[in-house]
């Protein structure tokens, strides 16, 4: 850049605590998996409560926040977007990818509650967040303004279709245990995260590869398999991380 | 912040070419006056056209951009929204007013045309983004993601009421010499921006008081007037700028 548009500092005003402890996995977008919750806390010198004041007024809330885990790559001008199957070029620009000239992220999730002692929070849910995402600003969801009624995208015009999950008897006991000890109901939310399929799409299926992804301090590894001519992802099991 | 959490340098990835050369009288949202086009120039090192490849397919997009008359000023944690008459105290973040931790904007505008040459720009309409706003991130907007059916916002329910805009003979003329020479729908355009009723709310209605606002590179003026007891927007005249 020129001296003359030098950029701007910007700073978290606030960090996300999810259940999401690495990227594979997550749903691609917000709401996917609507029951994940997680909470906003506000950051110094921006944990000021009142700034929070009557945002319970909104039921969604945007998120503008930081790729942060790869907020110090080199952008490029094309991605494939492993929703195309990864064969596809698009500009950048035309995509939500991580990999950006600014790393910069943007989800709509639902405002549980907002929370204000002991310290300012929000309470979410359908969040798609990594845990300790930076978040930069927090803006009401305004439905006359953002739910543009004629809009239409035809590289993503649906959601994406889903897999069907089965839990093994092992990880249906694992999961119990869980949600005994922690109040979560786990098999429910790796129901809806794992429905959207986490694997790459140009990735064949093989049904002797074991796949994991880290959620709370869970290892959760499924595999696939065939039921009735379906390829069904198979919970194996919930373990816990080692310390 | 501390040193663990230093901030993020973003840089300008475009800049808006837009009518509205001052804040007063922009439109509060995108799209409450929808035919005021404007062109989004992708700047160095950022100007390749295949950053946009793809982006043609969604009908608007998102604008992540800078309020850069504001961004040097200190936030508040509270701010009073003109919407709300002004007397009212909101936390920042329950508002999208342009005073906040970092100036961070957030636009839905309709895609007109993607440009590639000379150089790669987008055309777009429902701005309302001051001339020479810094763009840091473009997305397509995404129907299923973003188009929340069940959202309500009590604050910001339904789209301000608008005004009655009436243009004097004089004004009627200036409109007719500028579209003519410009071919520009410029009194169209002024019945949509004005309708808003760039007058803050809590200001009483006074007959004798004349506004003007930039447009283009013309000076619009207007003062208030009541008619069958309504007040109306009455636009006096449309003048050049001094050069």
């Amino acid at each position: 850049m020129s001296t003359e548009q030098p950029g701007y500092h910007i700073e978290p005003i606030a960090f996300v605590r999810s259940p999401y402890r690495e990227k594979f996995g997550i749903p691609r977008q917000p709401q996917l998996a609507p029951d994940v919750e997680a909470i906003i806390e506000l950051a110094a010198p921006y944990d000021r409560g009142e700034a929070l004041t009557g945002l319970e007024q909104s039921s969604h809330i945007w998120l503008q926040f930081i790729f942060h885990h790869t907020a110090d790559k080199a952008w490029k001008p094309t991605v494939r977007p492993p929703r195309l199957g990864g064969n596809r070029r698009l500009g950048v620009f035309a995509t939500r990818a991580t990999h950006r000239p600014n790393a910069l992220g943007l989800s709509v999730v639902k405002l549980l509650e907002v929370i204000t002692s002991p310290s300012p929070a929000l309470r979410i849910s359908g969040c798609d967040l990594l845990d300790g995402t930076p978040i930069v600003d927090i803006k009401p969801y305004i439905p006359y303004v953002d739910r543009v009624e004629e809009a239409h995208n035809l590289i993503a015009s649906e959601a994406p279709a889903l897999i069907e999950v089965a839990l093994s008897e092992r990880a249906k006991e694992d999961c119990a245990r869980f949600e005994q000890n922690r109040g979560i109901a786990l098999a429910k939310l790796l129901r809806q995260i794992l429905a959207q399929d986490p694997k790459p799409a140009y990735q064949p299926f093989n049904e002797s590869r074991i796949y994991g992804m880290k959620l709370f301090d869970q290892n959760v590894t499924w595999r696939y398999r065939q039921n009735n001519q379906q390829w069904q992802l198979w919970v194996v099991a919930i373990s816990p991380l080692e310390a």
